[in-house]
Order: C-alpha cells, then sequence, then structure tokens
C-alpha cells in the first residue's frame, strides 16, 4: 500500500511563463515540430500543448546529441530561456540537455511545420490524428474549446443550470425523416434531434437551463453547412414576456463571447487571423419584411434559401453595420409542433432564425406553454397525441411562458474563422460518406 | 426592423439578494409550491429556480385576490422582503401583488412539496417531469452541476483542452458484445462506448485533454449501479512517468471538487443532507493485495466483485480513514486491448481502479504509445490490425507516454448522495426497460 497524495502535480508549457523566466534554466516536454541544421548549431522548434518554442542546439552548451532526433519526436528538455524577437512568442531557449522519449515509428504524411497544411480536404479528414498536429488545425478546436467556455460562463453567471438529457429516445423531437434509428434491445429507439423535449421538462424546475451536447440528424445530403452528428449549445428560459427576451438573451450571450475569445484565445486568433464580429446590437426583421428586401432576388416563399441567407447578411451590413441579422415570424407551417402561434396573425409562428455571414446559425422561439393550446395544435397537424404522452405531461402539469434556442456549434465557428466547409470546424466530422477516425 | 440590444437581462430569483434587501419591495417570477389558508392570512410558498421563498397574502396589503391561485400556477409578484427567522432561507415576503400567469390543467399526481415524494422510484421515473419539481428531487441535478463545473473548472486550471468527440463510430473502444448498433445510411456504425480513441489522439496535439460527454452501453442486465446511457467525465495526459501521474491528477481532482461543491453548492448539500468524502490522500493498494486483503472472503479470482468492492473501500475506511481506494496493476487480461503492461510482470496492466463508497467510479491507467507494442498485444489478443487502422495512425505516428481515465458522473453522484440506485441519479435514466421519458 502507498497514497496517492494528489500534489506535485506535472506542470504544462506556458509561454507567458517562460517569457517571466528569461536567463533561468526551464524545464519542458514537448513535440518536436521541426530541426534545422545551421552550421555550427541546429534550431529545435518544439510544439507544446498550445505553443510554439525555438531551441538552440550547439554541441558546446548541450551534450547530449541530437541524431536521430527529428519532426514527430517527444523529448524531455532543459535550457535557459533568453529574449529573441525573431522567435515565436519572442523567447527561445538554449538547450543544456535534451532526452528522446518517444520516437514515431514513420514520417508524417503531411507537412505539419508548414504554416498552412497545403493539402486536400479529404486528405486532412482522412489523416486527421496528423493533421490536427498542425498548429493552424488545432488552433481552430482551440478556439472551439473558448467559444463552448465563454456561452457555459455566460449561462451560468446568469442562473441558468447545466442539465444532461438523454440522446437515446423513444420519440424525435423535431420529427421528420432525418433521424437515425437504433436497435435498442428489442424496442425501436431513435438519436435525439434536439434536446427540445427535456430543456422544457427542466425549465418547470430550474427556470433557466442550458445544455452543451451532441445532436444527430439524419441529412441524407452531404453540403458544406451540415454535420449528421454536431454539438448543439442549447438553453431554454421561462418567465419571459416574448420571445425578444430570448433573443435579447442571445444577444448578450454573444457580446459576452467575442469579448471572452479576445481576452483568452488572443494566441489561436492570431494564428488563425480570424476576424471576430462586434457584437453591440443586432438588427431583427420579420419573415414578411425578409421578403421584402429580397423581393427581385426571390420567388415568394415560405422559408429561407441559402442564398437568401446570404443576401440578408449582406443587407444587414450594409445597413446597419451588423454581421448579424435575426429573422422572426417564420409561417407556421415551416415551424415545429411546440413553437407558440403568434396571437394575432396565427399564420406565422414566434420563432425566429439568427444569420451569421451568410449562414444561420441559431433557430429558436417562444413554445406553447398551455396544454389545451399544445394538444389543439397537435391534432391540426395530424399528430398522435398518444405518441407524445410523456412530453405532453409537461403542459399537463404546468409550465411558465417559456422560450430558447438551439446553436450550431460548428456553424458559429465555421463562420468565424470564414471557413468554406463545415468539416474544416469538427474535429472528426460525422457525413454521409465518414465514420472515421 | 429594430435593434436587439442585449442589455436589461432578465434578473433570477436569489436568496441572497434578497436578504440584502431586507424592508425593500422586490419583483419576481416563480411557481406557486404551496397554498397554507390560515385564518386572516395565507402562505404562499414559492418555488423559485433554486430556493424556497415563503410570502404572506392578507387582503389588506394585496389588493389581488388568490383565489384559484393554487400549487402548481405560475405568478408574478411583488412584495417587501421582511425577516423571519422560521421561513426557509430567514427571509419572507409581504405581497402586496401576485399576478396569475400560467394555470396547470392538472393537479400533480405526487406530493411535490413534501421534503421527499415517498412514491417508489418507477412512479418517480414515469413522472419524472412532475417529481423533478420536488426540492429535493431537483437539489440531485444541481449539486450534478456542481459536480461538472467542478471537473471541468479544475481541467481548465491544469491546462487540459475541452474536446468533442464523436459517439457515431465505426468501431467501439472497448470491444465486446455490449455495444449498440445503429442504421448509418448504408453502413454499419455503433455508438461509442467511451472517448478512448479520441482523447488518446487529442493528446498527440493538445498533449492534455477532457471530455464531458454521454458514453453509451448494451448492458442486458438491469442492476442498480449500470446505466446504459450515461455520462462520461473523461482525461488523457501526456508526458506522464507513470500511471500514478495520473491517479495523483485524479485524487487533486477530487479534494478540489469537494472543495467546489462546499463552496458553491451548500444550499444543495443542506436539503439532501449530503456527507461529502475528506480528500487528502487515498491509499492505493495492487491487484495482488487486493487478493490477500479479500482473503477468506473471496476465491482466488482475476477481477473485483461488486462485494469485493464493498469490502475494500471498508478496509480503506478502517486502517486508512479514507473513503476512496485505488487497486492497480489488474490482470492484464481483463484490461483493454491499449493498455500498457508492466514492463516486470506482463501478466498484470498498468491499470487501475478507484473505488468510493464500494463502488467502481473510475477506470484508468497508462495506455501503449509504442506502434509495434500495440501491435504486438493486439495480435496476442486475435485482433484484426486493419480494423483498427484509423487509430493505429496515431501509434505509427508518435505518441508521447501518456495516460488518463474515465469517471462514471452518475456513479460518483450517487456514491455522494448515498443512494441506493443510479436512477436516481439520472434525470431521465435509459435502461435496458426504459426509454420515456
Amino acid at each position: 500500500m502507498h497514497q496517492i497524495k494528489g500534489t506535485d502535480l506535472l506542470k504544462e508549457f506556458d509561454i507567458k511563463e517562460a517569457k517571466e523566466n528569461i536567463g533561468k534554466e526551464i524545464e519542458l516536454s514537448a513535440c518536436v515540430h521541426k530541426v534545422r541544421q545551421m552550421s555550427s548549431f541546429a534550431f529545435v522548434v518544439l510544439r507544446t500543448g498550445r505553443y510554439i518554442l525555438q531551441s538552440i542546439h550547439d554541441e558546446k552548451n548541450c551534450h547530449d546529441s541530437i541524431e536521430g532526433i527529428k519532426e514527430g519526436c517527444f523529448v524531455k528538455v532543459k535550457g535557459v530561456v533568453e529574449e529573441c524577437e525573431k522567435a515565436p512568442g519572442g523567447v527561445e531557449m538554449k538547450l543544456s540537455s535534451i532526452e528522446l522519449i518517444s520516437k514515431p515509428e514513420y514520417d508524417y504524411p503531411l507537412h505539419v511545420s508548414n504554416r498552412r497544411l497545403g493539402c486536400s480536404l479529404d486528405i486532412n479528414l482522412d489523416l486527421r490524428s496528423v493533421a490536427l498536429r498542425n498548429p493552424y488545425e488545432r488552433a481552430v478546436f482551440k478556439l472551439q474549446e473558448g467559444i463552448v467556455s465563454a456561452f457555459r460562463e455566460f449561462m451560468l453567471k446568469n442562473n441558468f443550470t447545466e442539465i444532461h438529457s438523454p440522446k437515446i429516445v423513444a420519440q424525435g423531437a423535431e420529427g421528420g425523416a432525418n433521424i437515425f434509428r437504433l436497435d435498442y434491445f428489442d424496442k425501436e429507439a431513435f438519436l435525439n434531434q434536439s434536446p427540445q423535449f427535456y430543456k422544457q421538462t427542466a425549465v418547470a424546475f430550474f427556470d433557466r437551463v442550458f445544455e452543451i451536447a451532441p445532436v444527430y440528424r439524419a441529412e441524407r445530403h452531404a453540403t458544406s453547412r451540415h454535420l449528421n452528428e454536431y454539438i448543439g449549445l442549447d438553453f431554454e428560459m421561462g418567465y419571459i414576456d416574448s420571445m425578444y427576451d430570448v433573443m435579447n438573451m442571445e444577444t448578450a450571450m454573444l457580446s459576452y463571447m467575442m469579448d471572452f475569445l479576445k481576452e483568452n484565445y488572443a494566441h489561436e486568433i492570431s494564428i488563425l487571423d480570424a476576424k471576430l464580429p462586434e457584437v453591440k446590437e443586432i438588427p431583427s426583421v420579420t419573415f414578411a419584411e425578409a421578403m421584402e428586401i429580397l423581393k427581385g432576388k426571390g420567388r415568394n416563399k415560405f422559408d429561407l434559401d441559402p442564398e437568401d441567407e446570404v443576401y440578408l447578411c449582406e443587407y444587414a451590413q450594409k445597413e446597419y453595420g451588423s454581421e448579424f441579422i435575426f429573422v422572426t415570424h417564420f409561417p407556421a407551417a415551416k415551424r415545429p409542433f411546440y413553437a407558440m402561434n403568434d396571437r394575432e396573425d396565427p399564420r406565422v409562428a414566434l420563432s425566429f432564425d439568427l444569420l451569421f455571414r451568410g449562414l444561420e446559425i441559431t433557430t429558436g422561439g417562444q413554445r406553447i406553454h398551455n396544454y389545451t393550446e399544445q394538444i389543439e395544435k397537435m391534432k391540426s397537424l395530424g399528430m398522435d397525441i398518444e405518441d407524445f404522452s410523456s412530453y405532453l405531461d409537461i403542459h399537463k402539469y404546468g409550465m411558465p411562458p417559456h422560450g430558447g434556442l438551439g446553436i450550431g456549434l460548428e456553424r458559429l465557428l465555421m463562420k468565424l474563422l470564414n471557413q468554406q466547409n463545415i468539416r474544416q470546424a469538427s474535429m472528426f466530422p460525422r457525413d454521409i460518406n465518414r465514420l472515421l477516425p
């Protein structure tokens, strides 16, 4: 028997700490990113969990040979930190020792140490475990962490409770054909298309809830903006006066998020050359107004096409200097059965989309809270009430007025980085053709 | 068009704020928890998203009638806050106005306002959307939020990067029969049994990663300690010297977690009457030592039974005053193919379990990082290398020494609360018989 004390935790290299240790010897473990042999010394560029650190190996200061130490090796090094304007992060390390910890069997099949990989997206995704060792590629997912952290921090500050709802369900929340079927012992089950029913349920006892979790859509088409599994940033809030309370909350959250990213992820923003939007106020138009704006561009329609989304964002940019625009009051027929219809015009639903840089990144709205109203709407849609009796318990036993939304994490990230394909914003994307890695 | 400003966010009621507003009028929305009519006034007990607030209605101070306002109604109230030692939270509210916002169609089928529901677990789970309105029941999941927040906060502080890995996969991480099959267009797919492959992959570029996400096990048996879908708290770290670095990190994390819960969730700890463990140091025994300790209790075996786990925890409590105990060096045959075997005795794997109050809540260990070593082990187990070629890319192109673990969130919560059945620790549990709600 011995005791595990939970102290002396291994530290991780931090470029800021290095800068505070100029002239001192530090020790760290890292991956060899690149070795460049010069006449009398060598640059051994190291890749830590977040940074690139240039080190200098010469035989005078370091008795360990670097023969055999190449790109992809893992090493433990010691050395004195020195200022060096030209080096990444403004510091470099004069090696006094270097020890090989682990050596790869094969050379990288990609140009990991180039600024950009320069391969096709398919090759990048096939060789994902190597591609992500490229500092640009991994920075995408460090920034993704920032988006998630900002969302969560904002939600918690505003008294939302974090919940975890099941993804294996007996009924899909959004209906339709785009749902994955599952062998669940001897029963029929599905992968949930959204945490909708559960977050509404939780509003009855927590008032405000959020969830960060996978969402499944069995879309048969392979587009640059759809994934079959993605991360939903969902929230739902009670005691709203209208859906504008939800939109207000989202606007404040996005503003908080951009500030949070600038403060905590400046390193990645710089690597990715990301232009974060200013979020002060977001213009909001009704679907009918959007149709007016689009006139000449489109036909009379009941929903927005991808091209419409692009056009409306250009319009918002030109007219209001905003990269975001809300569209509200969609035709009820195009929105889910739990959407509340407008009291004045029941042909439209109290629901909204948020468009950002030409793409819908959020769908939300006010939900029906009254039992009779929900039953009536379902009947008018020809739905079988019995199929949803468990969900309808929440209306039966009472709900406050409430609403919420879902944000597609990968869509938001993709647009923040002006990526062309949503697969670039997913660490291990799933589409109709891709299940690996 | 109008602008959404993202300001003037609706505030949530907080009992601490109420206490700072003694003598002042405040306004809030809440659910009516209970109404108790007295001779000249009524107690209208309100339930907010986290607290219970007692309010007093009398006709002199409040012109709004409370006729028809009953348990389960949602109301907006105004009133002056007064100190009241006997009331929950030490304050009560003298109502000056009360407005009905939403009324349930049916009375609650459970005793929501009792301290404990007093119904069977099956009824509780069948009527989950009502059961969770009980302050005790919902406190379980507020505390769950705290566990998750503490885990995440500790990980982020220690430079772990949060990742999101796919749950739809082509290969299960743990193998065996307990895996859910999926119709994925025209391919065979599965629900992942753990993020193992992906967190290892991410160690190659982030050094340290964690994930909080659902995990799927198609266990055919219905026990009090298994769920078919649960939340895994997973982490994986590079550059370890041995699996003890991982155990050390977990010990520090658990210690941090208990402090975090005491500081931020005292309200729920009190409602739940939870006894949090002291985590200073955790005794660790090898599997062989555990067998010695168990001698007389059990036969010679290759794994721990549930009764063994109970006995070992009793032993740790008695001998070392610890409610936790690590067991290390399990027989290699009982651990997964990616576990590193002990260099001195390849019959045992460098892997461990953490037991807490009689139950295994963590499995972890050091992983194989060398390509040849991993291939050899898989061959010796009769596995087809081709099936795992995508995963094996990480070894092929190099990995640092690394290890990690997975904690079952519901198991940890269940044991913190000394619950008898893991379903009590899952908001919407999934088992072989339950897919609803």
